[in-house]
């Protein structure tokens, strides 16, 4: 079978339940003067690991970025890749409630490039790094004929209770909940199909949207108001909605419903996109914002003492899969030529 | 300026010193109730990132394999593939006489790839895991059109006393003390050149290298017993003898003598590349052996103490870089052609 068939996220289930067959190695290793207990609580399948050594907690998380896949340097200037290729992970450890601690980088490069450019992507972790209170601990160039960022990042919970009430979870919705998102949805994407078609990013009304993709903010303050006020469920929007939302469906065992009028998009984006915007927002990805679960009094709270919009877009319901409505309340479903083209119907 | 001309250690070097500059964020950060203190105490430019939060201090590591950079699936199967991309890992914690918690690994693929490859890659990773009690916790899948594997590596220091004596270091060579090097040189570079030429792994007396360029073995008791015996300075070999012996120099402030005739070479490979072994000794790459220096007594110890074996192959002098001398005390230095041009001098 190829990969291809299978998709990252069928190879991915495919190696979790690989390696949760592994025994774990022993809890108390040959060297149990200076190792304590050691756990792996939570593997493979949330935004970010979780590990206890002795009474200490990390949470651990890795994204990369492939030039040609993930990001093109047409698109994204250097300053800005440097930026978002620790943001995104920034947004794994937000999605748990965490604290980051600190960054490995690493850097695959093509011999012939300018020096200058690898200033400039440094330049761009560092404020980033700066901006969240993050350490750049190491990492590693290498030779690639390809370029990529991958960037691995620590962190540790916010609240000083037991797991699994330290940590926003994937696996934590209930049914009767409210589902809610930070921010707004399919600015990015609106924002990469600006670029892609050569839109200046200056003269523009959607230069909010291209700024979304180029530096995404990393919704941590608020997931860690979003544990306090007591929401458990939580993840970021990084794979596009309806994809994320489904892993919360699965990984909780509950269905969910989500009202495509509600859905928090920037009106510039609407009046841009008429027809793609829906598709930008139910599936277009890189929004990196928080996606979580809660009563709806829970979120009221959490809306109260955050500074960022805080808009509820649907409910969790008993069952499986995402369900998408539109404001006559018809369902909606994605065809193989994907949301535009259905939203385009809706309009 | 091209990176090219920089090269990968020059370019390293640039980015430490800019790093350098930048403040470390603040030891006590907005959340002090769950933070405690955290301080980087050591950041690029040794084996292993030195981190400290709390009474907890963290080692990590990454290194990462790109195809037809590192490796080759024409000479390197997916089973030792997966093994190696771990392994590597673990020498740099071995490097800190350190013990290993737990691994990300990102895998960079094309789509059109067949699954049983991959299927093979994770089961040569989680051997490598089990073997060194070492929790596979998560990672990445992305999609690439140059195939990659990329670790990040967690551990913690063996000994229970204060940095820097918890930890081998790459700035602790003293002038007056020997060197030693584990196990053997050059036999991964004659592996590979035995596999590049078409040598077939079973039929030959080479099967031993062959089986050391695939499947490396991280020192990782050895570096223990070095720290508990007394040894203050180590890193693991995975450039080169020279390269990486004048890293420890550079970083001590000290220069070194290393005798020709003193290496640890498998009579085997000495007998298939008499004029190629010195080179591969040299600068070959990839040995994954320990590169330490101490006291001779308590290089004595620690060879009393290893199932190893523990080479003194030259000292430490005051002064500056790498000396290498042949039998009859000659100063052989590397040329344009490499060492084995050289090599084949000398014979």
């Amino acid at each position: 079978m190829r990969v291809s068939e299978l998709g990252e996220f069928g190879l991915i289930a495919r190696l979790q339940s690989r390696i949760a067959q592994e025994p774990a190695p022993p809890a108390s290793s040959p060297f149990p003067s200076t190792d304590g207990h050691r756990e792996l609580i939570l593997g493979i399948g949330d935004d970010c690991a979780v590990w206890r050594r002795g009474s200490d907690i990390h949470l651990a998380t890795t994204d990369t970025m492939v030039q040609g896949v993930h990001f093109s340097l047409e698109t994204t200037p250097w300053l800005d890749l440097g930026w978002k290729a620790l943001a995104v992970n920034l947004s794994d450890i937000a999605a748990m409630a965490g604290i980051p601690d600190y960054a490995l980088v690493t850097l695959g490069l093509p011999g012939e490039v300018d020096v200058d450019g690898i200033d400039s992507l440094y330049e761009g972790v560092l404020d980033c790094a700066r901006s969240y209170h993050t350490f750049l601990a190491g990492g590693d160039i290498v030779s690639s004929p390809v370029w990529f960022v991958s960037v691995s990042l620590t962190g540790h919970p916010s609240a000083p209770v037991p797991y699994p009430n330290n940590v926003l979870l994937r696996s934590a919705a209930r049914a009767g909940e409210v589902i809610a998102v930070t921010g707004q949805l399919g600015s990015s994407a609106a924002g990469l199909r600006l670029l892609q078609e050569g839109g200046h990013p200056e003269q523009h009304s959607l230069a909010r949207a291209i700024q979304t993709h180029r530096r995404p903010v990393p919704r941590l303050d608020t997931g860690r108001l979003a544990l306090e006020a007591g929401v458990r469920c939580g993840m970021d929007v990084s794979d596009g909605l309806v994809g994320d939302l489904s892993k919360i469906c699965a990984a909780s065992g509950a269905g969910a419903e989500v009202h495509l009028p509600d859905l928090p998009v920037d009106p510039a984006v609407r009046e841009a996109f008429p027809g793609a915007w829906p598709g930008f927002a139910l599936s277009g990805g890189e929004d990196y914002e928080l996606l979580m679960t809660a009563p709806a009094e829970v979120i009221d709270a959490v809306r109260e003492r955050s500074d960022l919009p805080l808009t509820v877009i649907g409910r969790v319901v008993p069952g499986e899969g995402v369900t998408v409505t539109d404001e006559r309340g018809r369902q909606v479903s994605l065809t193989a030529t994907g949301w535009d083209h259905l939203a385009a119907h809706l309009h």
